[in-house]
């Protein structure tokens, strides 16, 4: 199963692709989208477009996006709003299902606690997807949401649905959380 | 020419169509999209196919989209965004050009005064138009945006471009106001 997960912003969208075997995730690609400058419409259809681009090149089997946090300035969260629409109306023309996931929800899947800052969210999807080197905020923040995604009881409960409907066993029954054996210690990493 | 007008929302997205011809306004059509139940993404959806038909069915040359209130409750503000984001994107889709004004450059320009009442708006829309009847407050503030755009600068200058450079004399210019012989006094319309 492929999962592509987006981390939606007005200026800089995250994606992060990843593929999920049992209970083993494989890093395929990550990126981000720029908006660039121009007026609202044309930013936004840059959104449009490649996140349009990045679901047409990688065939996820699903797709996941970050809840946004509602900003201290009204017109940026209507900005940032605008933009994740933008996101999501790309997801579901590519016919994608789009499941949702709050900062916290992300942290908690990825890092193990919702309070974790950014440097740890970047530390551990290295980790989880065996990355040579730390990814971008923006395309760690999409990888974690996909990560996230891969975990929830729902793409669980669709894998199961699949191999039960192939003949084959239940392999995402009682899985181990990638994060059996990880643990995070006062910001550090603990194998 | 024909301009596409819309009230974005997330329940209730307004369209209004409308032709312009010299200083002649004609409508065509209006209505709204509703977005039903569901979950955000599938709301989005049906916003993003709605408006997308409309484009397909009308074919209008350009279009134009209401600037939306920041609400006092900023998850609403955040929802209104999405929604207006994907009407934005069905429009750029269409390959339109989108133009946006403010609620008060609208009532400015249909009504005459930026502090209309909705039913203001509506009243002035159908004797704007012709219409014989009152249209819904969400297809009259579409048509609205309609008729803003209409008159707007920008528009002025586009058709006196493709008159210019198809030879045609430049009938845009000097346009007296759908206004002319029309105001508003205590609220009442007054021929």
């Amino acid at each position: 199963m492929i999962i592509l997960g987006i981390d939606p912003g007005l200026r800089t969208t995250g994606f992060g692709v990843i593929h999920k075997q049992g209970a083993r995730l494989r890093y395929i690609a990550s990126g981000t989208i720029k908006s660039g400058e121009g007026d609202l419409p044309k930013r936004l259809k840059v959104i449009l477009d490649g996140v349009g681009q990045v679901a047409r090149q990688y065939q996820p089997d699903c797709a996941a996006i970050e809840q946004v946090f509602v900003n201290v300035n009204p017109q940026s969260t209507l900005l940032l709003g605008q933009a994740r629409g933008a996101a999501i109306c790309a997801l579901v023309t590519a016919e994608l299902a789009v499941a949702e996931y709050s900062p916290t929800q992300v942290k908690q899947a990825v890092v193990g606690t919702g309070r974790a800052v950014k440097a740890q969210v970047q530390a551990m999807v290295a980790r989880l997807l065996a990355l040579p080197g730390l990814p971008g905020t923006d395309a760690a923040d999409a990888l974690g949401v996909a990560i996230c995604h891969a975990h929830s009881r729902e793409t669980l409960t669709l894998i199961a649905g699949a191999n039960a409907a192939s003949g084959g066993t239940v392999a995402a029954a009682g899985l181990p959380g990638p994060l059996a054996g990880l643990r995070m210690k006062r910001g550090r990493l603990v194998g």
